[in-house]
């Protein structure tokens, strides 16, 4: 029987407990469908750099490249928040996405019917709400060179690049194009046009990418300014997004919104040989160690690992229970409302792990 | 008595029906409170590319230069979409902001709790919104080098800079300083200073000026990323916005829909020896030349050049009058709700100018 080797990264916070109850789920479900995974637990972030003086060591990122997945739980919080440069943990972040070429971050949102009473937005705007952004994660203005600072007083200044090639645009509109064809088979790409020589480069390849492979997918184009509005207006318009990394890490956190706690959002950063999965929430420092973070969002993005490890089957049964849990209606505190039943970290993880 | 010269750029679409009705509205107010407005009337965007081959012609900014503002209605239309580069209508709009030294775009969102039903959100969460962005509108990567495009095939590749100055950070800091020191003296910065060397720049600047100048006003700070997310989740957190160029036009553009219509807000390019003063919304080609725009953006944009132009209580007389006209329930298609009274453009620019 087929044995996966997973590297847990729990870094801070809340990480750690939402990392233990995704195992639980991931122990359960892959013995009833006949394969094991091996772990294999390494520090990151304010974790890594409290043990070894480095967000991210070179260690750690060799266990990585050795392993088939990667789960990680969240990294920072306040004792690393007066550190700058390479030793943030959110460096170490950047560092393990770029060395394992995890170039498609892959963020589904969905707000079913029967959760659209916490949205933001009013409930009829969100019920049925399914939208999926692929971001561009090892380019764009986050890895562009030239970087530097330079002169002095008020002459001073700093800068960034914001870069892509035709190849980088390709492969991760690729990966849109292959999750519409999976899904409602549409695509809005997302850039800045009317404005960036970068973008028009953008928006020019993924139009030749479409006529040449994928013209069977609609596809249609917004600037990011309109599509921050639209996302706002009317979400539900939206099947797959495409856009480059600063573009998508905004409008995905927009999109993040939409259901009215971050605590349900998985992600997946694709593309290389080894994926890294995480939830979109952050490490929670306020709530850490309370048995109070919601672990479903972590549990959903194992889910996203069997579907990338091939292991569809094991990847539905937990969605299933997700679902179930959910809908018998077990919450944690940040969804909870009146008529729920109040449940801790452990307790969903339990939970899930029997109905799934 | 004073007289001061104004150029109006009426421009396409909807531009030069609400372009009419602020003129309407000036020409009322000026006249109480004795002073003149003297009108020369020029092409921009899709009409000047139509007349002169170019967006923004040079004769057309020298005119601009010229006078003590500019009232811009809107630029674009399907009939330049097709054109690329220094061709498009938004060509224009970048050139004139640059020429005319516009380094602070301010961008005020109102939601009065009256309105608060037509907000996508929930009425709830607005109602009594009061927040304005200071957007850095004449650097960063709109205008930074270099730019370019190299390359074939696959290793094709396109950038723009993201550049700051310290001498730009502050410039425009000091805005929002001197703003929020009018309003709830607070100050939100946004950057990306986790990532990007060029926010740090703008942090460690925002933060210095501060500490020098404006220890008085409440500042923090947030990543554009989770201010996306606040926008949704908190609006009413903010006072005063302070941001950069394109992170202002994504979030401006999201503060700017929790209103429910674009039809109500106005904005204002300053900084310069000469104001752009233009609503927020486009030029909805749509629905131009029917009647159904609504001039209340250009209205209020009108006002804030007056503002500008050290004529606060003309200015405050047309708020004065747009609050009297919507709560006396008259409203254009964009906000007409059942129990109001529908008004065409013109009607209600004799509303407002009646009022006022
Ligand atoms: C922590 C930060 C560097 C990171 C990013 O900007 O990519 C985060 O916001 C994310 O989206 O995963
Ligand atoms: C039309 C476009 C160039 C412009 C911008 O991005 O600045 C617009 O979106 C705005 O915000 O005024």
């Amino acid at each position: 029987s087929k044995t996966y080797k997973i590297t847990l990264l729990p870094g801070d916070g809340i990480g750690p407990e939402v990392i233990a109850e995704s195992v639980k789920v991931l122990d359960a479900v892959s013995e009833k469908a006949g394969f094991a995974l091996e772990y294999t637990q390494q520090n990151a972030g304010g974790a890594a750099i409290d043990a070894h003086n480095d967000p991210m060591p070179d260690s750690v990122v060799e266990t990585c490249k050795a392993s088939d997945a990667v789960l990680l739980g969240a990294v920072g919080g306040p004792k690393w928040d007066a550190l700058t440069g390479a030793m943030r943990p959110e460096s170490g972040l950047l560092k393990i996405r770029k060395e394992l070429g995890a170039f498609a971050n892959l963020r589904p949102v969905t707000v079913p019917a029967s959760l659209a009473e916490n949205s933001p937005l009013r409930p009829e705007t969100v019920a049925g709400l399914d939208l999926f952004t692929v971001r561009e994660l090892t380019g764009g203005i986050y890895f562009g060179q030239p970087v530097g600072t330079e002169g002095e007083g008020d002459d001073k200044k700093a800068w960034n690049t914001m870069v892509y090639s035709v190849g980088e645009i390709k492969r991760v509109a690729r990966v849109a194009f292959e999750w519409a064809r999976k899904r409602r088979n549409k695509v809005t790409s997302v850039d800045k046009a009317n404005v960036l020589e970068v973008s028009r480069l953008w928006r020019d390849t993924v139009i030749e990418l479409h006529q040449a492979e994928y013209s069977d997918v609609e596809l249609d184009h917004l600037y990011i300014d309109n599509a921050a509005m639209q996302m706002v207006v009317n979400p539900r318009q939206f099947d797959v997004i495409l856009t480059g990394n600063i573009f998508g890490d905004i409008l995905s956190d927009a999109s993040a919104t939409l259901g009215g706690s971050l605590g349900l959002l998985p992600s997946a950063s694709v593309g290389g040989p080894v994926g890294i999965f995480e939830p979109v929430h952050g490490s929670a420092p306020d709530i850490a160690g309370q048995g109070k973070a919601n672990p479903i969002a972590m549990i959903l993005s194992a889910a996203m690992m069997l579907d990338t490890l091939g292991e569809e089957a094991a990847a539905n049964a937990i969605r299933a229970g997700v679902e179930k849990v959910l809908n018998d209606g077990y919450r944690s505190g940040d969804l909870w409302r009146e008529g729920n039943t109040l449940a801790s970290t452990t307790e969903l993880g339990d939970l899930v792990k029997e109905a799934a």
